[in-house]
């Protein structure tokens, strides 16, 4: 028996609780049940985003709610800084050249990080940026960039700042309204602990005001249309209902947990991974500051990085995920995030070490584990 | 005890089967496991969808493959016919307003129908018409539309038949190729037994062709984009993969009914409902071919019909729906598709019958009853 362990970047395990949750009857999403639902998931967003703003819940994956604050706050033409270095931040590139904006492109490589001052040149070089689209955890690196100094720095102009948070809701630090972050950006699959297939916006006041004026067409996505509803406690098109009854549990878990040991979890899961990783003498990806949610590690030279991969899957029934797009064979990524604990930190690293040996790589057997433990043994 | 039953027209229950498979462990989209779930779903839903095209799923609800099929195959200034005759017909307006289209409202009474040969006729007089798009079964008044004759008047010209089958794919006969229709719509909650969350676009050549040169913007509803991975059996971004490992369940389910045993018995559950509804004297709210999905009801003169749906729902825990929008109060809606029964008809009527006497209806009980059992002792 190999038990199967799930430990990509997303999506990420779900708790029984939660599964048992959304395996129930389905119900209706215009009855009594539901409200109930939804009013205790409107209350819990707002404090796991750290606003007073209401989150909109739409039924998308992550990708579908970056389109959502696009196309939301901006008008074709409009120029905007897109901070890249990854391929979530390609994506950011992707969207805005598919909505006909002009592009200021801060871009590092990949594993790097752009710092906020390359953001404050071109945004005082640039005043009709009308936004600056960045990720906080770039899942596909491993890098955690500095949101709140691209906020102190964009809230001095007209400019709002959009921030995916798909890797770092419930994983990172990201308070909202106090850093004055104007739009946030999330999915279920990561933090969450949730299968994919429901995405979030919350709006500050600013990028609301955005709202107003933006005229990128919309239906689907009309946040403004959508928070008529939202603010009312109703729903106006059928939302992924399964998916926001275990939204529901998965929020009552974060909550007992409270975030800020949540966020406290996240950052020993990284620590020890990082550390165990770097024992066995595998350099890490990320160039920057490492993110809490996964690690991005750099295969031993003359490794592919998918053989790796596969290697986790066929003889240890691991799911662990290799590098995207021109990364792929580059580097491989261990997932910590969500429904994750020092254990299965230690099963992953346990199975880095047989998959190293087995790869015929020179492996110290425990030094890996041992590194991690070192970590969990420190008073928190 | 009250056994809750959902007899809403959408979303609608969910077989244990599918329920507890959707409950295992959440599996990589970008795994061997995956590409095994996504093979037989792309084979499934081909049968399903009767067609010879690949089948894009969409993690969003319906409204969003609507929308996906507008913005893939029309131009800002385009002009569009809209059949429409119900709250989602007026939301093909919404959505062709929203991307700037031209209208040509075929537009009829809620509860009726647009004659084939009123379109033949708009498409004659109007040949720059880009796109017809039109329901199949209209799930706010239960009507279904002849799309069988919208198909052949609209394949003599250049434009393309868009049609939601949101609630009749699985439901009512739609075999796309034969009838020559182009872009079939549908989602994941009706006829195919899921909870909400995933959308389907299944397009002909000539819709494919139209794909080349329409230039609406789209980014994460790009089908083109998304064909280019699902021919391959790959994802291009996260899909909802609880949904799709419940979708192999249900085509699993509806491949070993059979579609035409589907179709059958979707019809004899819908004439049992509404000879019964019509046994205590009620009326029919649809005026055209009622949809074998579900069945409006006009309520008892003086009676507001959310006051059944209320007592449904409080004395029998049964939860079906009321009208939308301006047909609130005005009828209620019994739905029968999907997982449902000869004896969930039986006991939506028996329901039926206590919740008017305890409205101080005169009922003559056990006559709705009878008249459905008539129609279930027919050979089939």
């Amino acid at each position: 028996m190999k038990k199967y362990q799930l430990m990509a970047p997303g999506p990420t395990p779900v708790p029984s609780e939660v599964l048992l949750a959304m395996a129930g009857p389905i119900i209706h999403h215009r009855t009594p049940q539901y409200d109930a639902v939804f009013v205790e998931v409107r209350a819990g967003l707002k404090r796991l985003f750290q606003t007073s703003a209401e989150v909109v819940p739409l039924a998308c994956s992550g990708t579908g709610a970056m389109e959502a604050a696009v196309v939301n706050t901006l008008s074709a033409g409009d120029k905007v800084a897109v901070v890249r270095a990854g391929k979530f931040g390609d994506r950011w590139l992707d969207l805005a050249r598919a909505y006909g904006l002009q592009v200021v492109d801060l871009s590092a490589p990949f594993g790097h990080t752009v710092e906020a001052a390359r953001l404050a040149e071109a945004l005082k070089a640039q005043p009709d940026v009308k936004a600056v689209l960045a990720q906080h955890s770039e899942t596909s690196t491993g890098v955690l960039h500095d949101v709140r100094a691209y906020a102190a720095v964009t809230r001095q102009h007209d400019a709002i700042l959009i921030v995916d948070a798909v890797s770092s809701l419930g994983i990172a630090d990201l308070p909202m309204d106090a850093w004055n972050v104007d739009l946030v950006v999330s999915g279920s699959q990561k933090g969450l602990m949730l299968p994919p297939g429901v995405g979030f916006c919350a709006l500050s006041e600013k990028a609301w005001r955005k709202t107003r004026s933006a005229t990128l067409p919309k239906f689907y996505f009309n946040l403004a249309d959508e928070l008529k509803y939202v603010a009312k406690n109703e729903v106006r098109f059928t939302p992924a209902v399964s998916l926001m009854v275990g939204l529901r549990e998965a929020l009552r878990l974060l909550e007992a947990e409270g975030l800020p040991n949540v966020f406290k979890r996240h950052d020993r899961l990284a620590r020890a991974t990082r550390a165990g990783v770097e024992a066995l003498g595998l350099e890490l990806f990320a160039k920057a500051t490492p993110s809490p949610a996964l690690t991005a590690v750099v295969p031993p030279r003359g490794v592919d990085s998918e053989k790796i991969v596969a290697a986790y899957s066929q003889s240890h029934n691991i799911t662990i995920a290799g590098g995207q797009g021109e990364m792929k064979g580059k580097l491989f990524r261990l997932g910590h995030m969500g429904y994750a604990a020092e254990f299965d930190v230690i099963a992953g690293l346990a199975g880095l070490e047989q998959v190293l040996a087995d790869l015929g790589q020179p492996v110290d057997f425990g030094a890996s584990v041992g590194a991690a433990q070192k970590i969990f043994a420190e008073k928190s």
